[in-house]
């Protein structure tokens, strides 16, 4: 079976597990909308892949490990377009549960889902219990105090941020749960694994801010711009669009060299490289710079004349 | 060491374990605010109680299932109290968070309070992790998907509500995790303690919606008339005052009787007394059905005056 399908059908399983007909349907159909139809499942498919290389010897843990993982981070997209923060009409190209429901809807899915993460961590422990303990600690830290999702989430309240702290908690944190939860899932040290969640979450963040600028909104599947409007803190603020496409290959390079060496690990590179390939299209890329230069020598041109006049 | 003295240290210590130099400070500052001061902590005082009934073997994992609740609780509050929901300024006698913090801290405050639950379980399972996936699906599934207080919360959306299921949901189910949690952190069946659970949330919420009518608002900590305003869904409207006092006296009665004999179980009904007194002080009901006895014969009297002359 492919990883999406797997993602899919485990992620299926899991909101079936709750939906009993005691459940209030608005509820249950606000949750819907924020899980399916999904993204690129980016952070279950690399803990899958990590488990894989590890051995996966209990499937059936690394599937909730990976869903849990998909869960916290639809949460935080459906918390993150409410209007005290993005007020983001539209998510994954349509309708934000906000939205779509309202916000006292999107509040609660939000907050169900952050739980039924939990739920399906704990009914999958039946084989290996004792990973139990471990992996809720990997998993929850990623997202709660002092530095998951919701600590990175909270630095734009404040007047002072650190652009590395912001961004590896608020989108790091998670990619660090996705490679670590993954390998302790199949038994494995997660620490051997850390290095290279640390560096496809820091580029997956220069990657959007990347697209927010270059203003690919059918990419990115929700408004553009955003960055700027909301003065959020971001890469190409600080190294420019040129250096940003360079940061982010040095970080591509830094997560393939930081992959254990193993049977695997060869096909974990090419998972790398490509995914690199997927989050910053190197054609896309070479396209808008040419079209920026271009536009540049427009704009001068009027100048260069007008002051040989 | 008291109940309550033992529950606010290990409260302490868990807000401690994730307030380190690198969480944003005022995220910090707003789940200290939605924590501290509390109100009675009923909830984790019932956990504590039933964990003693039962044994207590590991007061580490009682005291980290107390907290949990009591930290969901909490989030519940906080979340309840959002402009969307209830937009109520004050809890406890003072600034509800998002009027102290602002509605993005208040959002994120109660989202890593959520997970704080589920980290401080995870940080407690080390001498008996084998209770630890039994107590993950107690706690989780009370404030999730499909009928804990999230799921209750949710009610409030839809047009057909049974006046049952939205209050065992949205406050009975966090008192059966107290009971139920409890006798499984120390060993014990959790089905025998569930029906305890579920009296007293439901006489908990009964003698909420009793003084929310009779205008105590020094008693709830936050505005009084609140259900009629929102025309949310309680028992004054289904029985009337008196109905109501009746229905709580015979819940509490029922989870006097459930409790399981035992050494302790003569200990557990008086302190079900002494709670339902607290809850519902018999002398201020009296209190309130004279005057508003009085206040009818007042307001009928000029009625038979006037139909006199």
């Amino acid at each position: 079976m492919k990883p999406i399908t797997r993602i899919e059908q485990s992620l299926a399983i899991a909101l079936a597990a709750v939906e009993e007909p005691g459940c209030p349907p608005k509820l249950v159909a606000a949750v819907r909308h924020a899980v399916f139809p999904g993204g690129a499942r980016i952070r279950p498919q690399l803990c899958l892949a990590v488990a894989q290389a590890c051995g996966q010897d209990d499937p059936a843990l690394t599937d909730a490990a990976a869903v849990a993982i998909e869960l916290l981070h639809c949460a935080s997209l459906v918390h993150d377009d409410l209007p005290c923060f993005d007020d983001a009409p539209t998510r994954r190209g349509r309708a934000s549960v906000h939205w779509a429901f309202g916000q006292p809807l999107a509040v609660l899915a939000g907050d169900a889902l952050i739980v039924m993460a939990f739920q399906t961590l704990a009914a999958a422990a039946g084989q290996s219990p004792l990973r139990l303990p471990g992996l809720m600690k990997i998993i929850a830290d990623s997202v709660g105090m002092p530095s998951g999702i919701v600590a990175g989430q909270a630095w734009e309240s404040e007047s002072r941020v650190s652009l590395m702290q912001y961004q590896r908690a608020k989108t790091g944190s998670l990619f660090v749960a996705a490679t670590c939860a993954g390998a302790l899932s199949a038994g494995a040290d997660p620490k051997a694994w850390q290095a290279l969640g640390d560096c496809l979450g820091e580029a997956y963040q220069v990657a959007d801010d990347i697209r927010d600028v270059m203003g690919q909104a059918e990419l990115l599947g929700k408004p553009v711009g955003q960055d700027a409007q909301h003065a959020r803190p971001n890469a190409i603020a600080d190294l420019g669009l040129g250096g940003a496409i360079v940061h982010f290959e040095s970080l591509i390079t830094a997560a393939a060299d930081s992959i254990p060496e193993g049977p695997s690990a060869a096909a974990m590179r090419q998972l790398v490289w490509q995914e690199s390939e997927r989050l910053v299209p190197r054609a896309a890329c070479r396209q808008y710079q040419a079209q920026a230069q271009a536009q540049a020598q427009t704009a001068a041109a009027p100048v260069r004349l007008t002051t040989a006049a």
